[in-house]
């Protein structure tokens, strides 16, 4: 079952495609998950220089600074890669007020799914999304 | 910004054009990331149902109960959903050894990028993946 890509010291990331791969973001101090998204190569390459997660927006099929609007920007500490090198794990440090998701919580993975309903296990506002975004 | 998906308490997964949602698998004790899969709605169902972790290969094409060969199944703990709905972040309790990644380490991320280098942060073996997979 060893492969190549499994042991190999080669970063070689595989996308999928349409360019992009997998990014999973966590805390790097807590490895709570913050949210998930995707990166293409140019996105990578500038996480990677500046140190400042980037990531590719499939519904704006733009490059985006993560929290380049809302101030909410996260250092990179590591980056690891999966077995078959086709997924990201970012671990980050929160910079601004420590919400990585859009609603203004600290995580994108605030409900919880009991049978087909959800509860909410987080609701936490650090900040008001109806101060800095618009439709 | 704030649209029926991010506040319902309505559990309305997306499921992509192939049928499929994002799975992150993480560690209910510790919220280490263990690894990165998809389901369809049978393998949630079942996953829901039997309260271990299933999954669908893309590359087999078919239904998988993680660990079904190597014993290292995954019992759930809670299933978080993003502020979209389109992904799922399951909180699991290692069963068997403890490994979730097929290489016998306890993570699918067990290598870090430096560069374009990887150096391996995690290299336990929990069991000896020639003993239970055959080519």
């Amino acid at each position: 079952m060893s492969s190549g890509a499994e042991e190999s010291l080669e970063f070689a990331p595989v996308f999928d495609k349409d360019g992009l791969i997998p990014a999973i973001v966590c805390d790097a101090a807590s490895d709570r998950v913050l949210m998930f998204a995707h990166m293409n190569r140019e996105a990578l390459e500038l996480t990677q220089s500046s140190g400042v997660v980037h990531l590719w927006s499939r519904s704006r099929k733009a490059l985006w600074k993560k929290g380049e609007q809302s101030g909410e920007t996260l250092a990179v500490r590591e980056i690891l890669v999966d077995c078959d090198q086709d997924v990201l794990l970012v671990k980050a440090e929160h910079q601004g007020k420590g919400a990585a998701c859009h609603t203004g919580r600290k995580s994108c993975f605030y409900r919880k799914l009991e049978g087909k309903r959800l509860s909410i296990v987080d609701d936490v506002r650090l900040y008001n999304p109806a101060d800095i975004y618009r439709r």
